[in-house]
This record gives C-alpha cells, sequence and structure tokens, in this order.
C-alpha cells in the first residue's frame, strides 16, 4: 500500500476520461477488482466517504421519523413473481441460492420492495399504525450482463432502501419529493455535484412505480448519471402483498407505499466530477482526514519538528488530520500521494516555518499555496475548508450548465447528444415514440420528462405536444 | 405496531426460558421470522442497539488504526479449498451461486479470510505496507442445520470481521489481545454484561487458526454464549494466499494475520441477560432512546400537558426521549408498551405533577418511582441511568458467578452440566480425550482452557494435568 503512490495517473481527464477514471480508482486506493467478474472491493478511502454520506443521511431520516432495520438477503422467487411490471423488470439481472429443503429458489434481493411489502402485511392493521417508515443499508446484487466499471456499475453494490405505508397518494406524494429533495441537499451540499430533479417518463420509470422522481447529474463526459431515484409505487404492489388496513372510517383500504434509494455509485459521480489529472479530489465536508501534515525534517532537525507537527495535529483535531511522518519517503514523494488521494489541505511544516512562526497550507483543488502565522492556522484551516467546498460546487455547476442544450429536430438532437450533451426536445410522451427515439440515439434515453406551458413539435412525429424530455447517454 | 404491547408477554423467565425468549423478541418488536426458513428480520428496536454497538466499536477501531473496507458477498469456491482445515470447518454450512459465464461455484461468504487474503497479497509488498489492518460490517451467511433462533442462530447474521496482517507473530498476538480486551470492555461498559476471556482448545479453535481467544457470558439458562472471537491464524493461511513480504533485511518472509469478530448474537445475550417477565431491558449506554414521557391528560387539560411535555422533551434532547401523546391509548397501555420494549426510564407528566412543579420517574430495571422537581430532571435523569447501568452490570455479574461451579469427576461434571451449570474441571489437552468427555457431556463443551500451576487429575483419563476446562452447553 502506498508505492503505487509516486507513479502517478498517467492518463489526462480531457483526453482520456474512461482510462482517467479506471486509473484514479486504481491509484487512489478507492477500489480494486475482485476475483469474480463484475464485481469489487471498496477500500478504506472511498469506503469513509460512503460513511461520511451514511451519517449525514441518517440525520435526514432520524429527522422524517424513518427507523433503520435489515431485512434478509435472499427473497423467494415467487414473491417476484406477484407483480408482474416488477418481475419483468429485474428477471434478466437475478442471482439464485436454492433453498436446501423445500428446493425453492431464492434470489438474492436486487432490491426489497417484495420481502418488505411481506412485513408490512403483518405490521399493519389500522390508520393507527401507518405511515410505517424503514430503511435498510445494504448490499443488493444485481447480475449485470454489460461491462462492469466500479462504482457506477457492479453486480453488487452498497446502498440505502427506503420503504414507506401511508393512508393515501398525497401522503406518498409528499414522502416522494421530501426524499428527493434531502437527496438534492446531501448531494450538493456534501459531495458539491450539482442535480437536476425531474420525473421519469413511462418508459424509464422504476418497474412498478406510478411515479419515479430523481436526481441526475452530468458528468465532464456528457453522460448522465442518476445520483438517486424516489418512487410512489403503483398500488398493484398493494393489493398483491395484502398491504389493506382498517381505516378512521372503520371500512378497509389499500396503503400507498414509496421506496427511495441511492448507491455507492455516488463515489463514481464524486471521482469523475472533482478528480482531475493529480487523482482524487475529496470535497472538504465529506472527506474523513480534511488535511494532511508533512513536516519536512532532515535527521538534525527531525525530533523538533515532528514535535511540531504533532502539536499541530493536535491543534487540528476537529479536522482529523493524518500527520504523515515516515521518513522512508521524500516530502515529494509524500506530496503526490497526498494529492492523489485527494485530501483537501496539505500543512507544510519544515525548519524555516518553525523560525518564521509559521506553515504553508496548499488547497488541493487549485493548488493555491499560502503561508499562515501559527496563531491563525485554525481559522484558515476552517476558512479554506469553506472557500474549497464551494469553489468546488461552483466549478461543477458551470460544467452542468455548460452540458445542456436544446434540440427542434431529430437531427440536431442526435448531433448534439454525439458531443456530450444533455439535449432538451419536445417529443410526444409515448412509450412507442420515446422508444423510436431511443433507437435513433445510439443508446441515449429521456432522463427526464417536464410539462410546459407552451407548445412544441415533437422531434419525431411533428406534432403539438407540452412535453420535453432531457435525452442523454448514462452511466 | 403497537397492537400487540398491551398483551403483555405471559411465559415467565424463570420457568420457560425458552418460550419467553420467543415471545420477548416478537412483542418488543426486536425481530420477526422471514418467510424463507433459518432467515429473521431485525426491527428497528434492535436494529438501533446494533447501530449503538457499531458506534462504540468503530471509534475503538479507529484508535486502533483500523479502517473500514468492503469486500464481495460472493467468494470462489476454490479459495475455500485452499486451506485445508479451513474448508473442512465450513465446508457443511457453505451455500452457492454459480456464477454465469465460467459457471463457477461461488459461495456465499460465511467469513471472509479467504477473499480479504486474496486482496492483501496484492498490497503487501515490503515491511512498509505492515501492518495492514482492515475491518468489514457486513452480513454472512452460514446455512445452519441446527434448529435456528432470532440473534442467536439463524442462516443470515450481521456482524464485523476484521483482518489484520503483522510482520512477525508477535505483533499479531499483541493484535488478538487487544481486541479481546476492547470486547470485553465494549460488552461489560456498554451492554451491561459480564464476560470471561479464555483459550479455546484446539477442538474448538476456528478452522485454520493457531490460537482462538473468546469472551463468553452465562445466560441464566446456564448455557454459555461466545460474545466475539480473536484469532491468531496459523501461517497456513499465508503461504496458500502467498502474504510474503520483503523484510528490512531485504529477505523475503511470511506476513502473521489475525482475524476476529463479534456479530448481532450479542443483541441475543442482551435479551437474554437483562430481560425479565414484562420484557426488554435495554442497559441505558446502548438505549437509542434513554427515556419516554408519557403525559397524561384528558380532553379538556390535553394541550397544557403535551405542551409541558414537549419542553420537558427539549430539555432531554441529550437522552433522545420518546413522547407518545397518542390520545388513542391510555397511559396505562402505554406503560406497559414502553416496558415491554425495554426504553430505560419512564417519565410521566400529569396535571397534579405541573401543579407541583415535578415529574414521575420510573426506572425500567427495577420499578422504582420517584417524584423530582422540575428544576433537577435533567441531573436526575443522568443520575438514574449511570445507576440502572452499573445495577444492571452487578445483577449480571452475580449471575454470572452463581453460575461457575467445579467438579472433580465426571459423574460430577455431568450431574452439574446438568443443573445449568459452567463447570470447570481438570482434563488431559488432547483432541481424543475432550472427544471422549463431550460425548458424555450430552452436547457441552469445553468453552476455554486454562493452565494452571496446580495440577489435579484429568475427569477422563485419571491422569496428573496442569489444564483446567470450562465445561458448558452453548448456544
Amino acid at each position: 500500500m502506498g508505492n503505487e503512490g509516486n507513479k502517478g495517473i498517467t492518463a489526462k481527464k480531457n483526453e482520456n476520461f474512461s482510462d482517467w477514471y479506471t486509473e484514479v480508482v486504481q491509484k487512489a486506493e478507492l477500489a480494486d477488482y475482485a476475483p469474480i467478474k463484475g464485481f469489487m472491493i471498496i477500500r478504506p478511502t472511498a469506503y469513509a466517504i460512503w460513511e461520511r454520506i451514511q451519517e449525514w443521511f441518517n440525520n435526514d431520516l432520524k429527522n422524517l421519523g424513518v427507523k433503520n432495520a435489515y431485512f434478509p438477503l435472499l427473497i423467494p422467487d415467487s414473491f417476484f413473481k406477484k407483480e408482474a411490471e416488477h418481475a419483468e423488470g429485474f428477471a434478466p439481472e437475478l442471482a439464485y441460492v436454492r433453498g436446501t429443503e423445500e428446493g425453492e429458489l431464492l434470489a438474492l434481493r436486487p432490491t426489497s420492495e417484495t420481502i418488505i411489502y411481506d412485513s408490512f402485511s403483518k405490521w399493519i392493521r389500522s390508520w393507527r399504525d401507518l405511515p410505517l417508515k424503514i430503511n435498510q443499508w445494504c448490499n443488493v446484487i444485481r447480475w449485470e450482463v454489460k461491462q462492469t466499471k466500479p462504482f457506477l456499475r457492479t453486480r453488487e453494490f452498497l446502498w440505502q432502501e427506503g420503504h414507506c405505508a401511508f393512508i393515501n397518494e398525497e401522503e406518498a406524494k409528499k414522502n416522494q419529493e421530501e426524499i428527493i429533495i434531502c437527496y438534492k441537499k446531501m448531494v450538493e451540499d456534501l459531495l458539491a455535484i450539482p442535480v437536476i430533479i425531474g420525473e421519469k417518463s413511462e418508459m424509464e420509470r422504476f418497474p412498478g412505480a406510478k411515479s419515479t422522481k430523481a436526481i441526475e447529474s452530468i458528468m465532464p463526459d456528457g453522460k448522465a448519471l442518476q445520483c438517486g431515484t424516489s418512487h410512489v409505487l403503483d398500488q398493484g404492489f398493494a393489493k398483491v402483498f395484502n398491504l389493506n388496513f382498517k381505516g378512521e372510517d372503520e371500512k378497509d383500504h389499500l396503503a400507498w407505499t414509496t421506496s427511495w434509494g441511492f448507491s455507492t455509485r455516488l463515489i463514481g459521480a464524486l471521482i469523475m466530477v472533482h478528480g482531475d489529472d493529480k487523482g482524487l479530489v475529496i470535497p472538504p465536508k465529506v472527506a474523513n482526514n480534511k488535511a494532511v501534515i508533512v513536516p519536512i525534517f532532515d535527521s538534525k532537525n527531525k525530533e523538533k519538528i515532528i514535535l511540531k507537527a504533532k502539536d499541530l495535529a493536535k491543534k487540528l483535531t476537529k479536522y482529523n488530520p493524518l500527520l504523515d511522518e515516515r521518513d522512508s519517503y521524500s516530502p515529494g514523494w509524500k506530496f503526490s500521494e497526498w494529492e492523489m488521494k485527494g485530501i483537501p489541505l496539505r500543512i507544510e511544516i519544515g525548519p524555516k516555518d518553525i523560525e518564521k512562526k509559521q506553515v504553508v497550507i496548499v488547497r488541493r483543488d487549485n493548488g493555491k499555496k499560502e503561508f499562515v502565522p501559527e496563531t491563525n492556522v485554525t481559522e484558515r484551516v476552517e476558512e479554506l475548508l469553506i472557500e474549497m467546498q464551494k469553489d468546488l460546487f461552483i466549478k461543477a455547476e458551470k460544467l452542468l450548465n455548460s452540458k445542456i442544450d436544446k434540440a427542434e429536430t431529430l437531427v440536431d438532437l442526435k448531433k448534439k447528444i454525439k458531443e456530450g450533451k444533455m439535449v432538451k426536445a419536445y417529443f410526444k410522451n409515448d412509450k412507442k415514440v420515446e422508444a423510436h427515439i431511443k433507437e435513433e440515439l445510439d443508446g441515449a434515453t429521456s432522463r427526464f420528462i417536464e410539462k410546459l406551458s407552451k407548445k412544441g413539435k415533437c422531434v419525431h412525429t411533428g406534432e403539438l405536444v407540452d412535453t420535453i424530455g432531457y435525452f442523454a447517454k448514462g452511466y
């Protein structure tokens, strides 16, 4: 661990985005390939980011009255067959274990609506038991046939999945909405990645959902990345899983349910949006170690300088700084290593600095270096972290805006998608029309739809319509 | 959810321990049976306990320099076959998925030594890369054939597994020791369950380990429950997984490894040790909600009393109190419900209390009720929580001590085990002898061995030996 550090990233982000990504993932020690195809190992640098995300969202869950629980990894195959759309949507991705006794086929969960509703049907009796709001943090398995890529598409990933039941559709919709807003706030404030909230078309909805809202971001290569989704499910689920309850009116009713989730994909988005040719850049708020202290010493002054560096580390405890006191590596080698690993601030402290009662602080994102008086270090670190977080977001927002375009004809739409844009275009909101457009677009799909008051011509049928689609290729 | 509350626990802890346990698990809403045999659903009350355990131990991990990561759920079957003892130990419990392309058999992890060492072999090059200290929180699958019981024996459970590599055996031993001490401290200080640290006999060791240390507690029915284990592994693992490194001496060496873990079984221990005929008792330190406020009101004074209760809840925010303001249930019904769910303190506030500027506080463990002046509530809550935590431990320690006995003959050993004791007895520390004794003991095994300076007669062979075993039935 660590010897890879000084080799540096060889691919350029602007020239070969895909190779650059793969190299950063490996060299910043974010993930490693597993011995089984399509699986990955999440290494500590990346896992710590996931833990900070969990902390943030667990706080949201608490405020929303959602409780964490844990449901089984294995789900009877028969459960998937109960809801037709859900069954169709997930069938190709299921992996199975065979139960020993009965020989029943057991699926490794790709998502847990079915097994959770099976419990809900036992727990919900009357309106008093609603709303019921449950979340779980777990691993899921989707046996991808497409090319896999660490964090972005793997056969196993980690996620949270929230599942709630309500007395009516209105409350379910409210929950769907408040969750997607929490997601947006988390991704923007914590990860410094700007996202757009939108509604999915019928074709792109979650299998079994009545409505799917998503937050999407656009990566530097122009591909959209779905960062989280929130669904109001069709009552088909409630029907087949008997989610009925006695209302205040003493009559039987069917509950309305929502489900919502985000996954370790977010780490992939973070790498792509903020990383640069030196490697990873971790936004300060989500960085486990917000600074690394690199003492610069020789054999004569080592003791004195290390002591000073330790004092400094203690002062900065709040920021959980790393202290790199290894003497088998040069300062330059260490600088590259920590840049590669994306630590927000580097604090250098050498003999001259001690003389001048100062330290050197270097920001990871823009490389700006400044001399800071010892007495002012804590305040300055705090300021720099806030500034860096803000600047990363502003830069990413500029990128996002530069990637959104519009088209009035299918030819123009195709051209702009090829250029790596997310393109807004009027289209007839109909499964068949959308399928036709998708065919023309070499894999690009509608990421959202939006109803406008002004009508326009459908790029496919030429009819006057009021819906636009946001088309883009996606991860 | 909640309607079960007023039915109360019908089985008595002292009369039918097993039924009592099952009832508490269900009625305190700790776990539910899953639709697949041998699996369970961990409900929010229990999951919150697990989260507090995670917080505590994550802090230990940080202090020990262990980093969290995540490794794949699926492990190539061939990995298990590499280390003979490990293979033999886990073979009966493996469940498999078949990989699509190559058709290789993939096991659902029962533990992750093999797949983690596969990564370690890539990450470890020189002595500079050591120690390497990794932990993961995850689900594991062991296809139990024995009768399953929620938390105690299920085919899937949650746990942490730590895996470390060191330059020599001495460092590995040190790690094994510091971990088992952390485990003891956590289980005793947080869960208020006294445990004994001991060394496992060759027969009872982890498959592939050179040494296994465990913490064990004794349950009210006299069965021992292993609460955590810490192993120094035999270098057999290091050999087959190529964990070699270049030493400071420029020569090749094999690393020494440790692994250690505890699981959601701890929740089972907590239920059994502290619970009573009213239901669950959660030790204050591990309780998510340390108090529940029950306002006592009628339609006339409701508003005023709820307002007061909310003020109180705000004052006690630090203790994350529940406020039960439902008006569809009576105060008595609520009292039973929260007693069943084990909330440490109940705070009642009614019209008379408001008049007298006081509240009523009732301790869950001993039912003691006291009137506390409003101005003194925070201080008194703090004191009562500390006292209750201490008292629960003292009570549990008395139980533990009352369950330990000794025997000098096999007949006596058998008799005392039947009486529900953990029994110390001299025996020849030899696999065959131990197997013979085990056969005689109707399923009881040696939980630990200990070398004494004073010799005694082996209960089986009659030879003079210096080792005693702690024999008991186990969960």
